[in-house]
């Protein structure tokens, strides 16, 4: 029994998150897609409606579930016996910033190991910012979300444009 | 029941690949250390020595298994049902090749995912070149080798110094 | 009849970016300047006040244009059949974000492409935030951007210095 | 009229290359895909063959030609008026060391320009070096480079398999 | 006798900026570790007990000393006659921005040279930024900042454990 | 009085060498420019035209010498009590092979730094090999290297062009 956490804020959830949770669900008897609460940040969507968003797109996984937590990461994998911390690489500016933070919660907490996933060709550009600056805009994401998240940013844009 | 691959030409084996194999080991039922034979190459150890110092090094770890082939990894990993090829990063340099290779390797075959493993800091300046570059001028390379390799480095090169 | 489109905040022009509109203005046989109106930026110059540095700036290049837009690049784009979207180049970290944004562009308008043109060396580390932080500190910005803004500038900071 | 230069080794043409040459046969009057004549390097198609295989690749492409030199690209594009230098970026390591070139280029000579195009992402992971050592060992290379090449490929590695 | 000024936020002193002190006490007869003033941020700790904190932790090395200044770093160099400028590195990112900030340097003030010390390894992953975000959800900082650090950092976050 | 050497192939020094020696000259004492004897390389001047070569081009720097060693850096630097490696830094590639050589260098011989030195923006793209290249090809290299080394190039690729 191996469980795996794929954390982040998910604001919202796109089709390149889509992709890392389909691929972690393949290898791990368990995967917990985790909400980090940052309440310095100021997301577009609640923790609640990002959980929504996720629940919606994940539904056919039969082995993921979806939680949140304020705190640090390593706090919530300790209190979960989490084994595997999995991160999603774009680009080189990803892995930076990963590999730091990875190294780091090594030396705060030696039992889980941190693997990274490469995020699909098809999918290397998308961010939830880019996205959420697209619709803001008018433009169509379509085909960079899962459809509940496309259907929510329409609602949520649908009086600017 | 979970397998993973580790490749590599491990000419020799560092303490820096070994970190990796134990990280590995943890996390998947049982772990193939995988010698790619490159007759292109022209390499320090034989494959059969190389596997030798391979196993010396890992005989604690229960779940590791030492083999080598010529040809593509993924038929390798197809033929052999493995379900995660690991790689190691230490750098950004290292990142880029290693991605461009996932996403090859996910083209030819989609059965399996790579998953980057960052090496530990205190070994993020280790590679087999240098370790054999510095040996052959006589530097001492004990910590940056399992101790098995620092014997048989003192042995190839005795003559030199 | 080929058109390109030098999008960017210009907040101020600098000697780096009217490196690139020569560059541009040379090969294409019309060029626009176009500022990225972001309200939720706070620049220094207002978006006329930038407008008329850049005319200054470029008064001698005759297939050189400037305009203003809100909204995504693309929009723009189509609706004034652009055929170019170039980008200046400095530095691996600015290549990383704009590849990012240039394959998103494709995706979203598949009818223009993105150019990167590398900024010359000597203009390599300039940028409009830096000129700013040192013309804010009173330090001379003479050498790193055209006349018309340097005069500018010192009658911003004139109080502060 | 603007003439534009696609150089390199094109041992063989690929998919990401062809995306290339399309996309700048869309902006430029007349593209010539170049190919380096490099004496020192050990090429499996000749010189020949792989002007063979690029015009069989482009042959629905009227505005593109196809050529070979040796010597310097700046003194071939001096010698041909050519405009501007196009070179396929498709990942940070490619991008410095052409960035290097492209300053040296137009340190050399300064009437032509280099502009760098983002490959596509799904071609993000191709180069020719992989696409033969995959041809190499057996492995299917059908989506990686156009038909004729691939046909040629079977041809040149058939005994191997 | 040659002078080499340290600048930073050091908000707080982490272990991996008291490497870089000692390796460049090492080298130079004087090191001043200046905090730079910057009104626009908003720091946890006030200028005078950051530099309580630095003096605290180098209370041992008899030759550096302790400053703060606000503007530009290159008129504290001509103003204090500094040979060198003193600038950490620990990964890719850290150095383009780094680099570009000594070129401006150097073009601002040709009398001083900005020398890179990497950080050593088993410190490259920690950084101010990240320690405070650490303390503030009640982790042990203990091993990457200074012993009166530690404690400080105590006092501030403990109404929140 | 505190020795630095700056390591290296010079084959041949080129203006960006010459850069970093003269900032070197004005920080350290002493400043000793070594060539690094690798037998496996070939090298276009020997090692006694290397030493002529920069001999000439820093006759007018009055405390720096010339040398040239087999082997490893290290041992070197311990024989001759080097306080400090010097390193130029032109780009991100450089850097990331440097930090490599710089942490291992500091674990075999704790009793140097390395400082890296940015080369200036002018001489960001020369490279020897790129100098080579171009003069084999019958370029001028007038503005790369210094005039004795501009000299001896065209009189080893007279019969070339």
């Amino acid at each position: 029994m191996r469980a795996a956490i794929y954390p982040g804020s998910f604001d919202p959830i796109t089709l390149g998150h889509l992709d890392i949770i389909k691929r972690s669900a393949r290898v791990f008897d368990r995967v917990i897609v985790a909400i980090m609460v940052n309440p310095q940040k100021n997301p577009l969507f609640s923790v609640e409606e990002r959980k929504t968003l996720i629940a919606q797109s994940v539904q056919h996984l039969a082995n993921v579930q979806i939680d949140s937590f304020p705190g640090l990461l390593v706090d919530y994998v300790r209190r979960n016996h989490v084994d595997v911390i999995i991160k999603g690489l774009r680009a080189v500016s990803d892995f930076e910033a990963e590999l730091q933070m990875a190294l780091m919660n090594r030396k705060l907490y030696a039992g889980a190991e941190t693997f990274f996933i490469p995020t699909d060709a098809q999918y290397s550009y998308i961010s939830s910012s880019l996205v959420k600056e697209i619709a803001r805009h008018g433009g169509d994401v379509k085909d960079l979300v899962p459809d509940p998240v496309w259907r929510e940013l329409r609602n949520k844009y649908r009086h600017m444009s």
